[in-house]
Parts: structure tokens; C-alpha cells; sequence
């Protein structure tokens, strides 16, 4: 049994089928670094990942701000638990939330400027990648040195965790924001994907499979 | 009183001295990081701040290796409480120490091969910088996300940890080994700094002074 896990009855199987995924891969780094009551969360990017992140951060209790590049998903962010929003793309953005954050989870896998981000850490606050760019980065050490800040990384997560994340979903109604699809459209999802349309996951109806 | 530091009667007024910098600069991550019993530390240079990582470590009861350029000073460091000792110049260092450490604390100022580091830690392991250089540094994100690591910095310490530092000194016995010089040496003991010609601190005999 060590590698079987329960879906808790009250979760709807189409909403939970990304928790196995985009939504263990952002509690275990919430749960690792504290997000809770009296911390402050940043999310990077609201796709698939960062509105399990939004979603999971709220319901563990702390204050959760949205960084996405623009401001076209700010109702959604809001609507999932989020306490601010802010575009990336505005160069205020950085000076304003300088120093503001306990824990920023990027889940964007195209290259960051991991100084920016690291910049808007609290003291002993930590940047953590859930996603990853293929090229490797530019860091400057004295942006970890000032404020004993981290930059780390997180990869999904075990079975013990991933059990859970889904007893901790269903036990606050926590499902990830789906589209479900029959078979014969996993092709045009797929474009749709690739354009960045997709609120958050497509979850593909098994029972269509010919 | 919040900014004065009483240093324990007990301890060297000379080898004392450096461990107002070197002491806490390294005592500071040690302990943020859970140096302590069953937990493997890694060293890496051992020069002014780097003997004085591997003497705390080794009091707060972790198993401690100095990475170290070469071996020249491979009898210091097991002296001084290191139980391992390796050469980074050896390419096979790298492999078999990979995933070994929960700890890795980088003493060295000039530029490192951080995915190299980040490649000695065990799973949850935090590489920690306490010094920088000038330019920034080339990191993998793929290296973090691997065993869940992180890559920190620390600079110094606060007077409350300072003062604990140097009560945990006095009570271990641990001062900085120095070589005490009158004023009149000073541009020969900056010499040396540059040559890398000190075990491991220059204190300045402050009655010399003219």
C-alpha cells in the first residue's frame, strides 16, 4: 500500500485528477517553507501550477499576493484566494514589494531574473522554483548574502505528502479549476495549451476513449 | 546594553578578537542550519573564516569535511576538529561526496562552480554562501530542484547571536588561531593576507600603537 493513495470521496474526480500534479507540486514547497497564518506568499505566474498555488496558500491561512505579467487574470486571482495582485511588467512592481515577501513560489519555467525576485524576500525569506528554464541563470551572490535569503527548488513531492495534500483539499474544498474534454479534442487542447488558453488544466474524460 | 558584548573572562582577548567577524560569520549559518549530532557539514576553504567553521561545527557536534583547494593544510583541519578532508583541485571529489552533505558552508570569496556544490548535498541540504564575489555567478535552476536544495547566504550575525557565539566559545574552549603582531608589522602582515600567508588570523597588539 505504500505506493496507492485514497482520493477522498468529496472531491470531484475531474477537479482532483490535477491535484496529483500541479497541486502536490505546490503544497509540499508550501508546506516545507511555512506558509501559514502571519506569513506573507508570493505566486509567480497564475497558469496551472499558480492557481493551485494561490488556492493551496489561502486555505493553509497566509497572505497571498499574485505576481503575473499582467494584470488579465486579476479577478480570477482574487477569486481563488488571492489578497493582491500585481503586474511583473510594471517596473514599480519590484520597488514596491522590495523586501515584502516570506516565501515567492515561481512556478514560470521561462528564465526569471532570479535577483529581481530574490529582492523581494523578507530577511530569512526563500525564492523557490517549481519549474524550471532549460538554460541556467545569472545570480548575483550578495542578493542571498543581504537578508540570509535562499533560492531553492522544489520537484513534486512523495507519496506520504501527496495523501496529504488530498486529505488537506478535501477538507477545504479545494479542487483545481478544470476543463474537461472528450478524446477526440486532446489535439485542439493541446494548441490551446501552447497559447497559454487554458483555465488552469484540461482534464481529458477517460470514458470517450474509443 | 543592546548593542555592547561581554566576552566571556575565559577567552584570549587575542584569539578572541577575530571571532567578533569570523566567529559569528560562521556561527550564524551553522546554527540557522542545524549544524549539530547526525548532521554532516561541509567546508569549503579553509582560511580565516573557514577554521573557524570547521572548530564550531565540530563543537556543535556535527561531522564536519574541509573542501579544500589542495591537501597542504589537510593536518590543520583534522587538528582543528574536521573528521574528512579532500582536495576540490581532485575531479573524483566531486563524485564521491555527491549527495553527501545536509551542509555546505562556501568560506571562498572567488567565483565557485555552484551546480558542482549544489551536487554534494543530500536531499533538503542548503549550500551557503559568507562571502561573494564581485560577479555573478552561473546556476542551473535544475540543480535546486533535484533533492529539493537551496543555496543561501549569511552575512555576520546580530548582538543576540553574537553573544551566544561567544558564551558557546568560552564554554567549548574555542578561540581563533592567530599570530599577534606589533603596528610596526602591518604592511608586512597585508603582504601576507595577499599571499595567503596566515594561520589563520593577524591580530594587531593594540599596546603597540605609538
Amino acid at each position: 500500500m505504500k505506493f496507492v493513495l485514497s482520493v477522498p470521496e468529496s472531491l470531484d474526480p475531474a477537479a482532483a485528477a490535477p491535484l496529483l500534479c500541479a497541486g502536490i507540486t505546490t503544497y509540499a514547497p508550501l508546506r516545507k517553507w511555512g506558509a501559514g497564518p502571519g506569513r506573507t506568499v508570493a505566486v509567480v505566474g497564475l497558469g496551472g501550477l499558480g492557481h493551485m498555488a494561490v488556492k493551496i496558500a489561502h486555505a493553509l491561512g497566509a497572505e497571498v499576493t499574485v505576481l503575473s505579467q499582467s494584470l488579465k487574470k486579476q479577478e480570477d486571482g482574487l477569486r481563488l484566494g488571492a489578497d493582491h495582485y500585481f503586474a511583473t511588467s510594471d517596473p514599480t512592481t519590484f520597488e514596491r514589494l522590495a523586501g515584502t515577501f516570506d516565501l515567492v513560489v515561481n512556478t514560470v519555467s521561462a528564465p526569471i531574473d532570479v535577483d529581481a525576485h530574490l529582492g523581494l524576500l523578507a530577511v530569512d525569506g526563500t525564492l523557490v522554483n517549481v519549474g524550471a528554464p532549460a538554460e541556467p541563470l545569472s545570480l548575483n551572490v550578495f542578493s542571498l548574502i543581504g537578508g540570509r535569503r535562499s533560492y531553492a527548488g522544489s520537484m513534486i513531492g512523495g507519496i506520504a505528502t501527496t495523501q496529504e495534500m488530498l486529505d488537506f483539499c478535501a477538507e477545504h474544498g479545494i479542487g483545481a479549476e478544470v476543463e474537461v474534454i472528450p478524446a477526440d479534442r486532446i489535439n485542439e487542447a493541446y494548441e490551446r495549451v501552447l497559447a497559454s488558453d487554458v483555465r488552469y488544466r484540461f482534464v481529458i474524460d477517460a470514458s470517450t476513449f474509443a
